[in-house]
């Protein structure tokens, strides 16, 4: 574990701008460097995102420098001047057996006093094996639900420290957690998104209004 | 389309507070409704969310009635203390025939001024086969991760409203969207958010350190 020396400055707490102004930026100022500490602090932020049964399947392999980047090219195509320019290309890829870091969470929570160790016990003696008996679909979905809620919170947090994003779902998907070092067996790559300072406006979307996709019951 | 008439309070602004002290809370203040105007705001501010060449796929069923809760009943029955006693639970759907809705999504921002109608021409052309000659389980986890994304931004969004939020994974999928009135044939359920005030305090969760999940490339 890397010791954090220092917190780093937040440069916005404003809740609506930083939700309903972000926008997707593609070009970023190649000048601005983000420190891996920093990213690690924007990361731990992430990833108090809500987690099925806290199983946690997110991993985060943060591609920010150029060799990484020229791995990460041929992945990306459509979208190079995002890899280009951006401060880090955020993989997101998500573990399709995360329940064998269970011990390890719920261990957590007993060695800081946020649960006992019977409750521990109980709740992995039926959750070890419900993750471990469910078909890859089931597991898959799972997965991919808890890795974007902690994508977009991942956008949302950055934008707190200043930088803007883009989340990238258009890109080659074989061969990704291989490239990266990742066991490709077990980690299902769900979004990319690229980080840094925003070196454009970028443009507001059109939405349905609310109206036009919700019913009452 | 609803009117909106007047603008709902924002309870809160303060981003980390929204964002970091959010819990998942199970029991809820079984006095306090939301009106369908506020619940509409909020969805309003929650699909500004990113998406996926902008297809928006999700769709909300809110369920804040005596007769709704009944009838969801069957399907949450490991949750029915959020059944009871929240103000509303948000079903979130996703369209696995979202493009079906391309041209009135590219229109509107044409009609803003927001796109040259040849740009929208030019992009729907390229987007509606891509997703029509998708593979379900492609689509299946496009709509996955734009859905959850907005889950996210609801479970945020509510908080700044002053109400506070349950996800729920575990419940009865098989069903649910024709139980409802939606097509089950296009309509995959993602998650259900229980929404409302808050009657516990809930518990932080434990996670394991960014670094632990994290590495760089």
């Amino acid at each position: 574990m890397i010791k954090r020396r220092h917190k780093m400055p937040i440069v916005s707490n404003d809740f609506s701008d930083i939700v309903y102004n972000r926008r997707s930026i593609r070009k970023f100022d190649t000048s601005v460097k983000i420190p891996r500490e920093e990213m690690l602090e924007i990361l731990d932020k992430t990833v108090t995102a809500p987690s099925s049964v806290n199983m946690q399947p997110w991993r985060f392999v943060v591609v920010d420098s150029e060799e990484g980047k020229d791995k990460l090219k041929p992945f990306v195509s459509y979208n190079s001047v995002q890899n280009e320019t951006s401060s880090a290309m955020v993989l997101i890829f998500a573990d399709l057996k995360s329940q064998e870091r269970a011990e390890e969470i719920y261990g957590k929570a007993v060695t800081q006093g946020k649960m006992p160790e019977e409750v521990k016990e109980k709740q992995l003696s039926s959750i070890v094996p419900m993750y471990e008996n469910a078909p890859f679909e089931v597991m898959n979905e799972i997965v991919h639900i808890d890795s974007s809620l902690a994508a977009m919170q991942l956008m949302l947090v950055a934008r707190s420290y200043g930088y803007d994003t883009n989340a990238i779902g258009g890109y080659k998907k074989d061969g990704l957690a291989k490239a990266f070092g990742l066991d490709e067996d077990r980690h299902v790559p769900i979004l990319i998104i690229a980080l840094g300072k925003a070196d454009e406006e970028g443009f507001e979307s059109v939405r349905l209004d609310a109206s036009d996709v919700t019913t009452f019951a």
